[in-house]
């Protein structure tokens, strides 16, 4: 009774016959038989448990959470207490108009969140005092590598050409941090030198620096100091900075920091685990062509309306593919919504109060520890006391009686960090463990200190949106507004091919707002976190089954995270075995543009073989690369299915050429919900894949992130996994940490938990059986009117197929961007596009959507056929018809005086289901080229909002 | 730090300095001292604990729900555990695009709530096999009542001239139902027979009659045989009916009942401890024009396309006062909604599905102990189990350890409910329960029994809207589409006199999701409900401060409900002191007119007496009445502040007045917003009253519903509180149950005590300061425009005023219903409209608003009415023009022909703010006659909607 999958799959019984009959087939089984070749086909249903309903699951998840012990957290290290204002919590992060959008690469129906975005960077442009920021990076671990990376590739020619490679790294940067910028280093021949900043000699050979301010003891170095003595020496300098402590002290772009980065958590984020939090990035001006992860900028749309969009879209890895310089694709978008809007609703007074409070908290429990005779470790601090000569584990037993974490740096050391949920209340808590540990009379006395930070003095936040929006009433409309401009899966089906817009089932995402799971800090004892690590063993399990494989690391925290994790492991392995010159990855020419990147990051060079004319891996010319690289084949990477929509007859054949040559091989797992219970990567002779639990496994893509992408591996790369400096994860000989949390953004593996088990090993099968039928199905009613450019042996389909446009340029000029910005006027947003093949469409359904919504994005597909065909016979004209002028808002047809040479209802009704419910874009086509060409990459003044 | 009152109150210091400016004082404080008269003034801080922030107070909540103890729930008598599919919970229940909406009196802006209920009405005429039904009442106790007072009105003249005035109520019928009729039916004459129904003579003197299908042992009757006994006496037969059961068992409809009517609550609705839950009331289409609630109808619109209303307004409370039949006002749309909505998502396979389950564990746990040799009540029966001869104390220790609760009959009888949620691991721990007690061996055999229930075999909810939204993308965007057709307090303020749209905090909302809250059932034993009456006490205990009384009773679960109980309390007083011929109420012409038709519900005869010319009441007349009446006075009721918008300052006066001839003063506490930390009802000299805690006290108004009416009495009036059968409530003598639930909707109770708790003393105070500044901003910077038709004595109004708009009728012909909905093309809904003086607007924009919606709303007003004098001095036609055309949608422009004689921005954008967010109207104005000539109050067929 009231089966989840039911609930989770669009087509009923009748529906799925009538839809197999469209076909031209009689049942699922012959359609699977078809489409995925025998030899490699699973024969079995999963090993997984059988199916709860979400009530059970419900009941389920909530026990495990109350095998959770959440104390209240001092233990700081970039993950701090926050309160995360109901407004907020209830109308971005449980709405599913927010958490259901997507990557807004069709901006003109995303202005909402662009907006939302937009804010964010100007927020963190003004507390950090930088001049750029982009729109978030996964963690600030990553963020403080893909600084290091960013000056090493801005190095001028003649330190270039002096081989400086030296990056200098402060000793007392967060442990996680220093570990993740160590894996990235050596790929690159970078040479880390850790020390302590006010002692380092950069004169010889540095090319950049990372500090972090406050440090990880709390401390707040003299940064200005540290800046000087960079720039005497030409040495670029990051500062991984906390952005509350920014609210009070002088920022780093103000003393000269090239880059600013850090964690934006505690702006109204819960810690969940480890997260998903937004990273943030900001840098001088010069960085700006060199800057990784998105950047929203301000353009105009086709009636000169202002327009936000993501600029400078050619620096990034899915253009520049092995010449980019970072593999970076999902930033973490809901968790900057959440951060800006945390910063909107409080305004620069709000945050002052609370950075203030925080502050506070510190001085007082400095001042009474050190009137009660402790040494503290350093006189300038934010919100972090640093306490020296204590017995630590006393400390730790009574303090965690009174179910508080402190920081254990070493034995004799420990750190007290405040968040904004603390009160004086604990303060006295605080002080009273430590007294009655050291048996301290009440009467002790001392002087009081004061602290010895720098604080800013110039004003923060002007801009009105965050002086706008502070009584409940204003912020919820704020956020309804800009929802209400953005189109998501609350409105219409996203058949985007490649990304698996599937249903992001409340069920799943509810409890993610439970306490028990969101206020847990990522390095709490063990011991506190048993719901959580029962439910990481469960998944890890399940993914094992789903895989073929026989281990899984939860902690890369995006797919581009989980190849690089992948392709580490790859290289750990040829390592361990003396393999040194393995460094040559095959990769084909149809592969996601992140692949060579994350391949080059890793340290490998890439080789790239072609296709044939059926899209399928040339197996010959692989054969010959392979044989001839023999000695230094890593590995091959590769898409399965193929990022054609196809099922490649050949894959095991492919596989065998590079085990029998040396390689391993790397499966993509972007296309894993094709394979769910029917294959698995194992069967087709993968060593290692990602999987990108934010497509196959339902986390919702949050309007370009969170996403998570954990890696399943082969037992002989077990080993390899990646481990955490403060908790142990991974192999016997872990590579390098990837992410700064030991199982990256934890929060939501409750999400893909809650989807294996509300489906079970029948529902699972099922998802992909019925994902393969609906892309058939729209494949079966698109004949005649588009081509499909490759399919199977049979005739068939993968999960999702390309719609071949090109030649519609010949025909008539329209392109493949023109039938994208026509369906916004029909309420869809497209398909991929121009992705793997330029100037096609990549369609995928989803298992998601029933025939109904199917029929509705055909019959918006055939009627875009056929306006493509009035101007290919000469009825409609070439420059001026309703592809080229699309979208339309209504405020085109009311504001103008309408000169277009077809009505108003062929352009905003050209279907009848529109008349039921019409979905209005907020801006007409955007000019990207105008925007990059005059960046702006903050809120505009007012004005030219008007 | 991050105090709830600056989120809770719109305006900032800032903006209240520039507010008082225009309306020319200095200070608040000014401000009250004009507004508020002196002698009734508190001048003191209410005696209420310091604000909570929202963090302390979920954490705090928390606590509270830890202190309730969940068990499962077998007790049904109305209430049963369900499953609320989480698609509904978050997307309605937690949505405030769903919970912030106003009662839908603009139909045009309440399309999607509309289509909602209006599936609600298919779904109980489907169900119960009637006519029409409307679109909820209360609860299932009045829903009862209800009933009965329809039949008495509906007897037929020669029953009335026999004098017929026996109601026959069936001696199963829940003890809840049967104390509310009673205390009913006393009133009005008539004299209640409770018997068992298939013993009955219903030959002499019987006009109406009432049985329960299934029973409150869980028997089902054989109800035709009962029908086809009461219909050859001309008795006319209500049905209180099961919904779930309907869907298996033979409906009451096609056996020839005349009205049937219960809890929708099973539907997906929680429990909640009482409510708040949606009771249905379906009856023959000859009884559509008495039938009580709101019945929500088919029209079109001025397009003639096909729109929705509320239908037959003409025989509400609001219009016919003291000739009202009923005094419903609110119904519990929100919870209709929900419940409707599980219909739709289920489909009548799956309620079958549901239904079966529920049986099936009934029947499986009657077979298994009947077995065991256990004498079971009835052979008949749906979800219930009836055990006889068995040793219940013993029992009930058992099933509590095992955390279950069943509903112990008497001492050796006990009936065991089953719902949804429960399982076949439920029956074998119930069935082991009564082997342990009994010591039965485990071999004990018997017979298999036959269920001797009559089935139906017609179909279910054939309609489309039942089978098409069965997955859960489908549902979500089918709810998503209908909420965003509808304007609510997330896209604009709502300045609607005597309705109080305040801000509906999120805060305050959230705990109502919580399963330690919304899972209780209201006859748990009294232990297991800790945190519920720990936060009765505290609430009962801040509602005698705020109003200066001495004892409150929650019960009454809307505003009508609490004017009913109070008039019952004062006739109980009254009675008490054998003054039995106190018969007479005054009630001001300027009375809402529910205060008349709720006097006449209590037994009372009305007295209406005048206002003077500045809308006061007239105080000379009122003294001759009350003396005239003397010796047969029960009370007065009295708004305060006035009806008009103003405290009065004859208020003691008048209270005064009433005491003296041995009245009792009942206050209407719809405006009690303005008092609350001012001054309060004690003070003014009133003796009871209710008070709107959906107004004052931020429960959201859920499009209609739910509501809640706690009474506060003097000292005096205490002992006569209302009590309960189940959970002893109220006084010493306490009159007879007025709602079936102990506490009401005891659910939302939670959302008002989260509002006290989250504002403290202060932040009341605060709110009714700045609601009453508010208003008198709006009323100085209308001035020169509008008048405002009273003021106080020093020319300041107190939270709403009253726009005179007579005039305009024959200026331009314009009414204020065409204002109304000009107003929809502006993005706001209409303040309140006619009320209470016809040809006028009241607008109240509450303490949440800040300015600049206010000047946003004001901008609105000004420019109406510039359109208005177009019309005036000639440049504009009096029958074409941008009011009487109004509201213009999108399609109104696309679609025709744009013959206006003004343009489509004049139309739609006739204000500058509207270019950066346009709500798009789905229908222009409604025709509400032809509706009401051509009723139709349940789906239409899908030809219909094209």
């Amino acid at each position: 009774m009231n089966s989840f999958s039911k609930r989770h799959i669009g087509p009923n019984a009748a529906e799925r016959k009538e839809m197999l009959d469209a076909i031209g087939l009689t049942s699922l089984n012959e359609l699977i038989d078809k489409t995925i070749p025998e030899p490699i086909r699973l024969n079995r249903e999963l090993n997984i448990e059988d199916a709860m309903t979400e009530y059970e699951y419900l009941n389920h998840v909530q026990e495990l959470g109350n095998k959770n012990k959440v104390y209240k957290s001092f233990i700081g290290l970039g993950y701090n207490e926050t309160i995360v204002p109901p407004v907020i919590l209830r109308n971005v992060l449980e709405n599913p108009g927010w958490y259901t959008a997507y990557t807004p690469y069709q901006a003109e129906i995303a202005q909402g969140r662009l907006e939302a975005l937009l804010n964010f960077q100007t927020m963190i442009i003004d507390l950090t005092g930088m001049e750029m920021a982009n729109a978030s990076l996964l963690d600030e671990a990553t963020s403080a590598s893909e600084a290091m990376i960013m000056f090493y590739n801005s190095r001028s020619r003649s330190d270039v050409k002096e081989g400086k490679n030296k990056f200098f790294v402060a000793e007392n940067t967060f442990a996680q941090t220093i570990e993740v910028v160590q894996g990235r280093a050596k790929n690159l021949g970078i040479e880390l030198v850790i020390g302590n900043p006010e002692q380092i000699d950069l004169s010889t050979g540095f090319f950049g620096s990372l500090v972090q301010y406050p440090d990880a003891n709390g401390h707040v170095l003299d940064l200005q100091d540290f800046i000087d003595k960079a720039k005497i020496q030409g040495v670029q300098v990051a500062v991984a900075a906390d952005l509350l402590s920014l609210v009070l002290l002088k920022s780093p772009g103000s003393m000269g920091a090239d880059v600013v980065l850090g964690n934006s958590q505690r702006f109204g984020v819960p810690m969940g685990y480890g997260g998903p939090h937004a990273a943030f990035f900001a840098a001088k001006d010069e960085y700006k062509r060199n800057m990784p992860g998105r950047i929203i900028g301000v353009s105009k749309d086709a009636d000169d309306n202002l327009a936000l969009r993501m600029a400078l879209q050619t620096r990034e890895q899915h253009i520049k593919r092995d010449k980019a310089t970072s593999n970076i694709c999902t930033a973490q978008a809901l968790l900057a919504v959440m951060a800006s809007m945390y910063a909107v609703y409080h305004g620069p007074d709000g945050l002052k109060e609370i950075a203030s409070h925080v502050h506070n908290l510190a001085n007082k429990t400095a001042t009474e520890l050190k009137r009660k005779g402790l040494t503290l470790g350093s006189k300038s601090f934010f919100d972090t006391v640093w306490i020296k000569n204590v017995p630590v584990a006393k400390i730790k037993i009574l303090a965690e009686e009174e179910r508080m974490n402190f920081n254990c740096v070493n034995d004799s050391e420990i750190t007290i960090s405040f968040g904004e949920s603390h009160t004086l209340q604990d303060v006295e808590k605080i002080v009273g463990i430590f007294q009655l540990v050291l048996e301290i009379k009440d009467t002790t006395t001392g002087s009081d200190t004061t602290n010895g930070a720098s604080y800013r003095s110039d004003a923060i936040l002007t801009h009105p949106v965050f002086n706008s929006h502070h009584s409940e009433s204003k912020m919820m409309r704020y956020l309804k507004r800009l929802e209400n401009k953005d189109l998501s899966l609350v409105h219409s089906m996203i058949a985007l091919g490649s990304c698996t817009m599937k249903l992001n089932a409340a069920a799943e995402l509810m409890p993610i707002s439970n306490p028990l799971f969101a206020n847990m800090h990522p390095f709490a004892p063990l011991d506190q976190a048993a719901g959580y690590h029962e439910m990481f063993r469960q998944l890890e399990k399940d993914l094992c089954e789903c895989t073929g494989f026989s281990a899984v690391s939860l902690q890369p925290n995006s797919g581009a995270q989980g190849e690089y994790a992948g392709l580490m492991v790859i290289k750990a392995y040829h390592e361990s075995r003396g393999d040194l010159h393995r460094n040559k990855m095959i990769i084909p020419s149809s592969a996601h543009g992140t692949n060579p990147a994350s391949a080059v990051m890793a340290g490998f060079e890439v080789v790239v073989t072609g296709c044939d004319e059926n899209g399928n891996i040339n197996i010959d010319e692989l054969q010959k690369v392979a044989v001839e690289l023999k000695d230094s084949l890593a590995g091959l990477m590769v898409t399965y299915p193929s990022t054609h929509g196809v099922f490649e007859e050949g894959i095991r054949e492919i596989t065998t050429i590079i085990h029998e040559n040396g390689g391993q091989v790397y499966m993509d797992g972007a296309n894993m919900n094709a394979q769910v219970g029917l294959t698995n990567p194992g069967n087709i002779g993968a060593d290692v894949c990602h999987l990108n639990l934010h497509k196959t496994f339902a986390i919702p893509h949050g309007g370009g992130g969170p996403g998570m992408g954990p890696i399943g591996v082969a037992s002989h790369l077990a080993p390899f996994l990646p481990s955490n400096p403060f908790v142990k994860t991974g192999g016997v000989q872990p590579i390098k940490a990837i992410s700064a949390a030991p199982y990256g953004s934890a929060l939501i593996l409750l999400i893909s938990y809650g989807y294996i088990k509300m489906l079970g090993a029948k529902g699972l099968r099922e998802s992909t059986e019925i994902a393969i039928l609906n892309a058939n199905y729209i494949a079966a009613k698109l004949k005649g009117h588009y081509d499909i450019l490759y399919t199977g042996k049979n005739g068939t389909v993968a999960h999702e197929m390309i719609l071949d446009c090109r030649d519609f340029k010949k025909t008539s000029e329209v392109e493949v961007a023109d039938m994208a910005k026509r369906l916004i006027d029909f309420g869809f947003h497209a398909p991929t596009v121009s992705f793997p093949v330029a100037g096609t469409l990549m369609i995928e359904p989803t298992e998601s959507e029933d025939k109904n919504e199917l029929d509705r994005f055909i019959e918006a597909m055939i009627k875009i056929r056929e306006e493509i065909k009035e101007i290919e016979n000469g009825h409609a004209d070439k420059e001026n018809n309703l592809l080229k002028n699309a979208p339309h808002t209504a405020d085109c047809i009311i504001n103008q005086n309408w000169n277009y040479p077809y009505t108003p209802q062929e352009a905003v009704y050209p279907v009848s289901y529109l008349k039921e419910y019409k979905y209005w874009v907020p801006v007409r086509r955007v000019d990207n080229a105008y925007g990059d060409r005059n960046l702006i990459c903050s809120c505009p003044s007012i004005e030219n909002y008007v």
